[in-house]
């Protein structure tokens, strides 16, 4: 029997993960329609321009009970009208779960909103680490001019429930006033 | 509403972690009685000596179903006989939980073992990444000069089972044999 090198990797500077568990998936404007509040800036825009690209490293099958899945979130930098670039948002499937999320580089906010769309926003910036409890929506936006880029791991039984957000949105937005990012209520 | 200072910290080069829900814990030799095989060699030490410390983050309670921890744990170098300093290692007491371990810095060996009895070993370093499935003991060895630091993510509901290792060890060890980390049955 022998040591054997270590065949999935992760960039503690970058987040990128490697490996045969390691996969890549990237969300486009086009695939955002409706989550950013200035319809007509979204229309104007290059529906192809990434936004969020997410590393996840999944050595067991979705829905498995007791296992873990392992990522990096990046998202762009960039706004629809004053609104920063973010990602879609989620609560989990099987609300009860609960996610760990750590700043790797970049800068930006993590928005938090439970069942009565009551919301709170935490930096994220390097070393920052967020534990995001069970039956709370999470969503990443990007407040910086460089990448954000953020660790994540989660229970493989978890799911995602984008319907709840497609439907109602967050009950906060983050967008850039003089220059600075603000939190202003979503209508 | 403004946004929060992220008051929870994880110290993405070292592995610290500081903030309200961060802990430290240190295992000393002397609490490590009976885990290597050279008990003259292990009562001929200073049990004062510090092995390993464990940083954990606990934002919920232990045994909290959906949550998660997460924690980095820093074994020392250093050898008991011919044997590498290393962590007790343990089952999960619920058995089918996951855990992620990623190498942060050092040089070690993460032993994996099943309910057979049967062993892996897997080179950890910095940018290595283990998933370690349920139903799988673990324990880490630091084969190198200097501290082998590694980050954890594991459910809040895992709990730790010593019992069965304290009794039966693994059935591999970790052992330095012409300056190298080689494997050996154990006896």
């Amino acid at each position: 029997m022998t040591i054997k090198e270590a065949g999935e990797r992760y960039n503690l500077q970058t987040g990128e993960l490697s490996g045969q568990y390691a996969s890549h998936s990237q969300k486009k404007l086009s695939q955002l329609a409706g989550v950013f509040a200035d319809a007509e800036a979204f229309s104007a825009m290059d529906g192809e321009q990434p936004v969020y690209e997410v590393d996840a490293h999944m050595a067991v099958e979705e829905g498995t009970s007791g296992g873990l899945f392992f990522g990096t979130s990046t998202i762009h930098p960039g706004r629809v009208g004053n609104e920063y670039f973010m990602t879609k948002g989620h609560f989990h499937q099987k609300r009860e779960t609960a996610e760990y999320y750590w700043g790797i580089s970049g800068e930006g906010v993590l928005l938090l909103m439970d069942k009565n769309r009551r919301c709170t926003a935490e930096k994220v910036e390097k070393g920052s680490l967020h534990y995001i409890g069970g039956h709370i929506a999470h969503r990443l936006v990007n407040t910086g001019d460089t990448d954000l880029v953020v660790g994540a791991c989660w229970p493989s039984d978890a799911g995602h429930d984008y319907g709840s957000i497609e439907t109602a949105g967050f009950s906060i937005r983050v967008v850039c006033e003089d220059g600075k990012a603000v939190l202003r209520e979503s209508r």
